[in-house]
């Protein structure tokens, strides 16, 4: 597959990644665009097989600073795809209840069951960014909390589930026109929220809380993804070629009949 | 909205309501198809204001003999919706642990939060189908569930949520063509389970349970569609009206803003 993601070297700042670059593409917004429904009937039939084996588990999760484009891209990327086989969990501030269990229990009970696709719309990541950038709890609690995340997520691999991870990566800029859209275009009053303007006056702390849980958590068995975001085209192309390449080599297959077909009428 | 399903009157019978009828339509499948279309465009702007406005919730329970046509309802339905704001509940052979508890435990922890769509493929009804046909329980027990039924939905109506019941209704020759062609297609024997035959002998016991349950549990407040599926086109087109006609009279808006929205400037 061409690279269509930004790699965190050693030395590298994700602040200093390009948010507007499109690594592995040439050529405009309409084809990326064309390109992408394309690859969303690969994914279709992809999706079926996965449903029809029900063996395999993927889970994708989606992280990103406000309006990085979480929603768009489940949008943009999964409508289409059969209902029947597809679950968004959305991880929005904990209840009570789950805030009186340890910081995995929600996340485990939303992984996807065999032959299903689940979306982490956040995640038990912000586990180590909005708690660690509003110090809701103490260094020491949420810098053990990345090995707690690798082995939970060694676990699920191990039992079978193929697991993406995508940091959709928008720059202050960005952010500012898209905050500042919500406030302008009526339709969208109700997306904002003025809680985000707080969260963005910690934008260096999060650029840093995202550095080094991606760092700490990138693994052979369960990557993450540093999409370029601000371009919203080549946001969905990417997260689509990624997930149709990662779907096709786990090869779905349909299951073969433990009866002979041939042998049996209705009546 | 043009009445697009059938009425189980006093006196009537399911196994004599017509599953090729086409109640409300004039035109073919072609015309009807491309009504569907449109239908799922209003379907997705009135989805997005039940999102923002995030206080109803809509509840489609999907009902039927095994290849009435759920799996493809939910698929050619909803295919498309944002996948963000929609969930399908599967409800197979119960677990131990949902065994362990009352049968309406398992349907109650599935149920709409704010702003969601959620579409019940089976439900708690199979406590008074495949339960009762396969005598699981004695009569009295699934006999007194009725009530039960429909002093929860009323409860779950009362606390903001909307429900749409569909029995898809196909007819005994249509089942038999469609489960042959699960063994003649191979790319359809995944979905071939021999123990459907075995149901499949009990078609009457399921017709007569499918009519009392219809019967005791059609209410105003959630009431039964039972809508002719010999003829997908036309099956697709009913969901699809119904669904479109119930959302616009729920009428959902988006959420005015407690703030001014001109007297911030995001910096």
């Amino acid at each position: 597959m061409k690279r269509c993601w930004l790699t965190l070297g050693r030395k590298d700042h994700i602040s200093e990644l390009d948010a507007s670059a499109t690594p592995g593409w040439r050529g405009g917004a309409a084809r990326a665009r064309k390109q992408t429904d394309g690859l969303r009937d690969q994914l279709l039939g992809l999706q079926e097989r996965l449903f029809a084996e029900s063996r395999q588990k993927l889970l994708v999760v989606l992280q990103a600073m406000d309006t990085g484009g979480k929603d768009g891209t489940i949008r943009r990327v999964f409508s289409g795809v059969n209902p029947n086989g597809i679950r968004v969990a959305r991880f929005g501030r904990p209840s009570e209840l789950e805030l009186a269990h340890d910081y995995l229990w929600r996340a485990h009970a939303r992984v996807p069951e065999r032959g299903q696709i689940v979306i982490f719309n956040r995640s038990h990541y912000e586990d180590v960014l909005v708690v660690r950038v509003n110090s809701l709890v103490p260094e020491q609690t949420w810098r053990r909390r990345y090995a707690h995340i690798r082995d939970f997520e060694r676990m699920l691999v191990d039992e079978g589930t193929t697991i993406l991870k995508f940091y959709l990566h928008i720059d202050r800029d960005e952010q500012r026109e898209r905050l500042q859209a919500r406030l302008d275009e009526p339709s969208k009053n109700w997306k904002f929220d003025e809680h985000d303007l707080v969260q963005r006056r910690k934008w260096d702390d999060y650029m840093l809380a995202f550095e080094d849980a991606i760092r700490e958590t990138h693994t052979d068995e369960a990557p993450w993804y540093i999409i370029p975001a601000n371009r919203k085209w080549f946001r969905d192309w990417a997260v689509m070629s990624i997930l149709v390449d990662a779907l096709g080599r786990m090869d779905p297959q349909y299951p073969k009949p433990d009866f002979d077909p041939g042998s049996i009428r209705v009546e």
